[in-house]
């Protein structure tokens, strides 16, 4: 064979296999989204076409690989969380997550114009990374998804505070840090409401807590993974949400905003 | 912090970075690019449409990560190498790969329309995978740049004479396969020139040896590596092609297909 | 600092932290043992001197290590397992690992003497290496060390026909594979019966079931690992050992012999 | 077969095969040796006796394993230099680090009566752990070696003041060390020189260079490395020492102080 000579340079290919029977989790994340988002004019402090694409491109991924159970989405990150008997590329750790990040990417850039009707496609090409993290019991993955999911409150709730300072109160960005500085979320909640007519428990729960996809159905072999039956109860703030993935992207052009909106409650931080 | 008591959760990320000082290969490959090549009615057995958009993607990776000194594609796969003393991302492996494939992968949507014109986008998202793989010495570097064009070879003539024996001699796919198995290079070429009038080595280099990007400009501390003196003049085949990426994308809807075709000459297999 | 230009080289070095919450197994085994008891002239099939120094190898590890919740020696070979909580090193696996087997061979050498009482120390220094396994459950931990009774089980049922063919047979060691390849358990116990007038079953448990060291005293935070309660009784064929090493050494010399089950005393944590 | 249920449990370990054609680099360091050294009251602030049981002890773990080919001993720390072509294990991590840990502390034991000769074996057994690292080039290998040398230099120079004004000046270990606080090499030897009659570069070698061992004869397949012909040479304040390993361990043991030293000239710091 003509490139018999040179094959060997496969014996510097190392074997990336992640330990078995444990909670696969990849995690993936907009690069340089805060121009992004600047740059396609999102409405501040969400932009609802925005999120129900990340959502849209969230499903497309769950639709190709069975064995994510759940994924959780705020602003431009997005977790997927694979049952631990998976043996997705028999657990090769550089396909799994290259995989996953491409089906996103792919997937946010093909339907674009579907949440943004107005163009064609984006100004540029959008670009996310991602990783892998191994979590080896329940406790754990419940507490990583209350972990983003306090991240999506805190921050949402500074940013509400922070956009209506600048667009109705006419303060700078400046200003408006400088006002925020040292509030807790009693007071965020507090100036929201007196001076900005705001209940900010209110607002849309997708601003709020984020979306979470749970797979409606359930897959082959559930036997082996115990986080189906107990992770929607106690993930904090969430209630059960049919989110299996349209099978026809086309239908979610139609109406996109309020479907694709998982429903979720009032959870406390 | 609300969120304090789950930040534990981090604990269980790993350190992936890579070895320093030697070089950085990522390949990205299609997956199922059989079946999407079918569905969207590719040429057989190249469609110079596709390779040139695979091409533009590539020129898009490039053109963002100042690190990659060459790159070279074949089909639907394509290899990135950045230089030893690259400190992108601190070489992290899954920054570093997650980051490629999805560049590439959102160019390659994202510039779909300017090569399949008559479409405004693919039946459905296309996806590619990543891994990366070490090299301490030039000397393997090189060795994998030649068998990834020794398998180019391979894989061509083969196709291009499947093909041949297919659309121009009539026989069915299983007769055509029947009738290459045991044959050499020798036999192939001499098939292709006496019954179908082809003399295999006037066909287009894009073709028959792939493409080769090489960043055009010297990167800041070149002095680091020494892969852009010896390089090019040692890849089999190949001679010195500017392929620094066009920054405006449009531009390269006005021609592509002769434009972004790297220049090769002849290679002895 | 003089040496200051040349720390970069520590840059090189990579961190091996083992992922968190998991049950850490280093196994260690003999190198060249065959040649070793040999040289040696270890009693066939078993050599009660040989497997005391390894258990008073292995309790000398567990004394030092307080994580270590269990160990398992047959023959030339002992597997440790660590609590899941441990933080032994930061869980950086060279550390542990290499630990470990410095101290089980330290302690082998160091002990010689007092099991083998002619002799001041071996013919030469023997040499042990290891390795670290990760198990993310119980189910796991319990079939690992199933695994590892069931191959004591097999090994020394086959030696010991084998060894009762040549030495009270009068077979050559050809003669003696021969007549057993092809029989089974039951094959075997049969022969030893009714040739040798041995009953398999009353031979030392030592022999039949290798050596479980469990530790004595709870350790603190054992609320983290589960294993402590429920593995005892589930091991194939084990009883609770009280095996919480000795804290003097010196002890051991006095009349370690004999005892087959590994004698240990009450120790303070 | 009886233990082929639970066998499943191998599939989690883990590939930890080190990147080939790089050098491997093993250092080795002695635990709790501060304890150890007081304990049996080891000379300050050098132990020959010490030393050349850490070089004998070096010089077994040469003479096993071929592919090692140069050694830095230093205090109670030693590094071992591996070709970058050795197939040793296939190069897996785990068997190389603890086979060179298990060799070095076997060695140390075994040998410890030859050079502490009113002493069967030491009060209890010492402990070594060790590490690899992997280094692509002859710079970094250099360095490596340089950075161990200058760490040697500098803890004795500052050992050797420390305990001249604490054995010789009858200062307390605090007063020694406020003396000391604030001073460069140079004022430690005029201090060494003017106040205790000490010439420091002309104390032994050993002491203030550290131990070099070096391969005497080529190794097979040489032509693959190219660290043998320039490393002497090049590393800073050696010179070529033949430090193949004796085969006869009794050797050692008749005249062990002068013959064991490796010759090493002065190096400027």
């Amino acid at each position: 064979m003509a490139n018999s000579k040179y094959e060997y340079v496969r014996e510097f290919e190392t074997d990336d296999k992640l330990l078995r029977n444990v909670y696969i989790l990849v995690r993936i994340d907009g690069k340089g989204f805060h121009k992004f988002s600047a740059a396609h004019e999102f409405t501040k402090p969400n932009d609802i076409r925005a999120l129900n694409l990340m959502n849209h491109a969230a499903r497309s991924v769950m639709h190709e690989l069975d064995d994510i159970l759940i994924a959780f989405g705020e602003s431009d990150e997005f977790s997927f969380l694979f049952r631990k008997s998976t043996d997705l590329y028999q657990r090769r750790e550089a396909k799994i997550v290259s995989t996953v990040v491409s089906l996103f990417t792919s997937a946010y850039v093909y339907y674009w114009s579907d949440y943004f009707q107005d163009s064609k496609r984006p100004l540029y090409p959008p670009v996310f990374d991602g990783r892998a993290v191994l979590y080896p019991s329940e406790v754990e993955v419940k507490d990583y998804f209350a972990w983003r999911q306090a991240d999506t409150h805190i921050n949402n709730l500074f940013n509400t505070s922070f956009w209506a300072l600048v667009e109705k109160g006419g303060l700078t960005p400046k200003a408006a840090e400088v006002r925020l500085s040292g509030t807790d979320s009693k007071d965020k909640n507090e100036m929201l409401f007196t001076e900005f007519n705001t209940n900010y428990s209110k607002l849309p729960a997708i601003f709020r807590k984020g979306s979470v996809l749970l797979r409606g159905s359930i897959p082959k072999d559930m036997a082996k993974d115990a986080i189906i039956p107990t992770l929607p109860e106690t993930l904090p703030g969430s209630t059960y949400a049919d989110a299996a993935p349209s099978t026809e992207p086309s239908a979610q052009s139609d109406g996109p905003a309020t479907a694709t909106e998982p429903e979720v409650t009032q959870r406390d931080s």
